[in-house]
């Protein structure tokens, strides 16, 4: 069925769609509503002419600046840098944070050719420069790659009088030590902090 | 932002796609090829115009009748009963069953309002009637609803000439009996065959 096999291979495509859920997606949608198979199929086409990149901070909007650097009631000495536009979106809804975002556009990683000039590091110089940041505080992936744009960061804004912070490695809440794999683990111990 | 809420909100509709999933599709979209985001949204918006469910033995088909009913290389003295069209699909794919196919469109449950006048019990009766059957395999799922809707295919078929098999629940290949459930174990052992 040559429709329904394009629409499985479409599917599949997407991030952790396998060719199994794609086929288990496909068969439920011929169980839908039409209604609703216009309204996903519609948004779908159409979410990249509604979202964009915010013009400050990098993260996605559909105004033309992004909620949390038009939301006055925000931390404007506090600046957390992150990889991806997705990043912003797990930080804020985690409620510890309160200040603003830089999106770098990724990590620094030769293999793959994202060298430090495909990522906004200008555009960061000149937010710290103009801003009134006392803290930065770098949210990149605990990957080799994010750690080496933690660094280059780090290395970007030593001539600053600001904080630069990274989140904390180590044990998740909730995690049991048997299962924790050997890095997080030799992480947490050398990370350790007084109780 | 509202659209992207409302994609989000539209894919975690979808079966296997909780909110985590859906809202990691719906970035991933805002990064893809606006062509490609157009193909899978035009297809999942019409994909019910193209499918539909075949005649004869209820698979879907873009088509008159399916692929199955149609192909002339295909025994036609074995008739394979199924709960649902998907289910067509994983049977012929196994590669080892080359009959026809007949979709109830459910399994007899009456804790959920399916009671037998909503499967295809009388069409199913028809075609064994009128065709050249020797055997119907009763598919329907190794569950409770799946047991008494097979028994209840019996007991509608016993008037004919006709072998009435069901398949064979038992230890899934590759798996270990450490971890078989209580249930399909006591089902591989009383349905144990000689070697």
């Amino acid at each position: 069925m040559e429709r329904l096999d394009e629409l499985v291979k479409l599917l599949s495509r997407l991030p952790g769609i396998g060719g199994k859920s794609a086929t288990r997606i496909a068969y439920h949608l011929l169980t839908c509503d039409e209604s609703y198979n216009r309204r996903l199929g519609e948004a779908v086409s159409t979410i990249k002419e509604h979202v964009h990149r915010c013009p400050t901070c990098g993260s996605y909007t559909e105004d033309e600046q992004c909620g949390y650097c038009s939301d006055a009631s925000r931390d404007r000495s506090l600046l957390c840098v992150v990889e991806q536009p997705q990043d912003v979106l797990t930080i804020a809804s985690s409620g510890s944070y309160n200040g603003l975002f830089h999106v770098l556009g990724g990590a620094i990683n030769p293999l793959e050719g994202t060298g430090p000039d495909k990522l906004s590091f200008n555009e960061l110089l000149k937010r710290v420069r103009e801003g009134a940041f006392t803290e930065v505080i770098i949210a990149t992936n605990p990957t080799e790659e994010g750690d080496t744009t933690a660094l280059y960061v780090q290395q970007l804004l030593k001539g600053f009088d600001l904080n630069i912070t990274r989140l904390a490695s180590g044990l998740p809440i909730g995690g049991d030590l048997e299962y924790a794999d050997r890095l997080t683990l030799a992480r947490s111990i050398r990370g350790r902090v007084r109780m």
